[in-house]
């Protein structure tokens, strides 16, 4: 995957929330080889640093060829995100489409608190 | 009914959630015979365990002949489900297709500390 | 009014939620004299009894050629529902149509730990 | 049924459209004795007389307790519209609730050429 | 009511088609004297002149005390609107809140072969 | 399958157009043995009979465990459609659950000039 | 203003909610005057008394011509209604047209222990 | 303005058609100084070139800061569309933001039998 | 591109009409190399044969990580389309999503009557 | 950017809510130099001052041609907002037109207890 690039939180004087809505994710099925596609929102409170929303889609699609599990690609995602930003915390869902009837939706979320990454 | 399958959760360091939209669930009505028609939502909170999304689909087409109630079906599948993959916890609804000008809604949910199954 | 019929409980061992939403209710003005028509949601959480559906129709349609007010006729149908199957709690919500310009929604809830009934 | 009242076209020097929406048409059906319930639209091209609104409303309520057919009522009330107006098209739809998972619309019309009624 | 202005057409070499969607209409029933409340579709192809916005704006709001029905206003507006600016052609709708539970809808079209006006 | 019953048209002094749209059909894919679920348009113009909806009802539900292909099944049921009631015309459009990610629309009419079935 | 009438509460023995959704409310800019419209919403917990709705109707269209901002109009009627009719809570939102690009919408509410009015 | 480039078609043989929805067209109001908002559709059949659609973005960005009229601005969009690609047809339609309650709707087209330009 | 396989026309004898919704389609645009993403409709009346729906999502998929203009490939895919099954006319159009605010359209048809491919 | 003006609070003795929504934000991106979209909401308890609208507008056009960040932008009205009204509290949220498949939304609040500006 490319480095997801950061930039100087520009009023790190306010809690304040950044909601990033991305309508174009797809990975690759890892048992059947098909590709998955998925709508994904990331939201945090930024710390020291913001996440830079190129270096984000450039990130992003570097999963396009790769063969990974829903709750997996979720959770990865997620750990890359708080190691690049550091943020206050961090919330991470994947809404994938429908596969033989059934619509799937993963959601985790990070803290500071917990001490986690 | 066949199996409902799991496999082991790759994040178990994670509270996070997985939601499962089902658009195709069918059953028949015990008293009059007739098919009813629901779209179900699955939503837990992974312990050692997630359910596998094939054997899940099977395991509710198993119900497509089947004479059994709303709220009898909702709860059974509750059941089968938790002991299946052993969640921290477990929220089910079923929206049923309406008859005689009702539609009707039926929500069960399950949490560890209930001490149940 | 016809009553409204229950059957036993199947899983009274859960807390869970039982919803109908009724999409052809309607009754008579009685100062004007003509037809009123609403949208009622019912939602209770099952104690012993659990309501029957086909009853439930018939009831409803018994106040098809009756005069009653808006908030009186929320409050009765409350009334009769918690005094058929007993319930842990019970909303009921009705939406009327528009009549000059403005659209009401009455509201009325029930909880055993109110005593009332 | 009360009578469709009309008033004089105040523009007849113009060809024009008047519809009229009816959002809560109800009868009963004659086989089971249940309520049904429809939304309807009436459109026509007025010649000397225009429908009167009030009067239209009371009609439409004669049909309450009337048990009848979709077909037959959708085809009464256009003939009696066309004798009470004189128009020189009209176009009835009725859209019904649904019923056993089916949803009915009936559609007729009268052009004043076909030199019927 | 305020005079209708206009300007010249400025591309009267080419035919195309003016929309105007007025969200805001309301004027008064000449029977109950309560408000009625409309929106209007104003679509023409201009010859020579253009309508003036502002000028329609306040020409509209003229309507707002006076007693007149939904047939009568949508062509006495289309005969204002014709005179004012003399297009090719000119169609005129006026749909009306729901009164009774009939919403209704008035359509008018003129063009300048039909030689009125 | 069981029949398809009819009933005299009330009205074929006129020209009319019935559409009955079909909520919850479900059958089975020949290939996979999984179930396929859709909505069905019927529209006709009724001749000398029109189709009882109960017994449609029972009709379709007799593919409830049949396997057969999307293409079949559409052109299938317009056969037996018409040979029932005869109409002037029939159309008929199936629309099934979305599978690999494409979302299949059937479309079949038939007019008596034809002169097949 | 013509005055808002009260009828006395037919269930004061339950903590109930009235809403009324108020589709065509209009008063006049204080600055332009040009017209504004707004939706209302009226939320309350009756207490010995609840607002008639006919007389609300006519008290709302008493602001057809009056000029007064929408602050001022929001908690203007606020207070009346809470005069008239002593609810044990009541909460009052106005939704304005677009002026400018911008939509506005105000909220107040007023609880009985505020002990205000 | 930025020039509009093109490129060759790539697929002469075929008559098809290329439709760009423009989501962000802002120009100015020559009369107030407001910024004026607008949605764009452009429909075209190409020729021998097809629009550049960096080029396009660019040349729509150059109206930004212009002040010109919605009438004037439609129809001159189109001619300079026409001048740079030579296609077969095109339509334009500029939908605009609701300014005193009016949302303006513009809509013109060339094909080139018309042999203008 | 794996071959897009056909079958038999069960109903020869018929003229109908077969549409498939193509819901998540991508490709890679030949300058910027990032993805693209489309909706597409494939709509065609079947001759001898119907196009396999295993194939063809599997034929589409291998546009995966193709680098291809929006024309370029809307006119291929039709032309592949054609020459696998034979069809009285077929219709295609891509749907893309937003580039740099601007949302594109592709449609291109073929009957049998113009003698192409 | 030009001053935001305020009048009195017409109302100080009640909390309540305002809440403007802004449908037409405009600003310049700082890296690429291209036009950026946004909607805002604004939405704040007044104190002793409420926000003037046409001077909202007014400092909001200020932006137009500036060049600044989502994040920077945010906080900064929000600052502007805080000093020329000093309210009690202030919620401000911009979402931004799609880029690269990416929808972003920043939302940041101030309360007076916070002791920050």
């Amino acid at each position: 995957m490319s480095a997801i690039e950061t930039f100087d939180n520009p009023h790190p004087e306010r809690d304040y929330t950044i909601q990033h809505e991305v309508e174009e994710f797809t990975s690759v099925c890892p048992v059947t080889g098909h590709p998955d596609f998925a709508e994904m929102s990331i939201v945090y409170g930024p710390a020291a640093k913001c996440v830079e929303l190129k270096s984000l889609k450039l990130y992003l699609q570097g999963y396009r060829n790769e063969g990974i599990f829903y709750e997996d690609v979720t959770n990865k995602i997620l750990g890359d995100l708080v190691a690049a930003c550091g943020p206050d915390w961090l919330e991470l869902e994947t809404r994938w489409s429908t596969r033989g009837g059934i619509h799937s939706i993963i959601n985790v979320s990070y803290t500071k608190d917990d001490n986690e990454e």
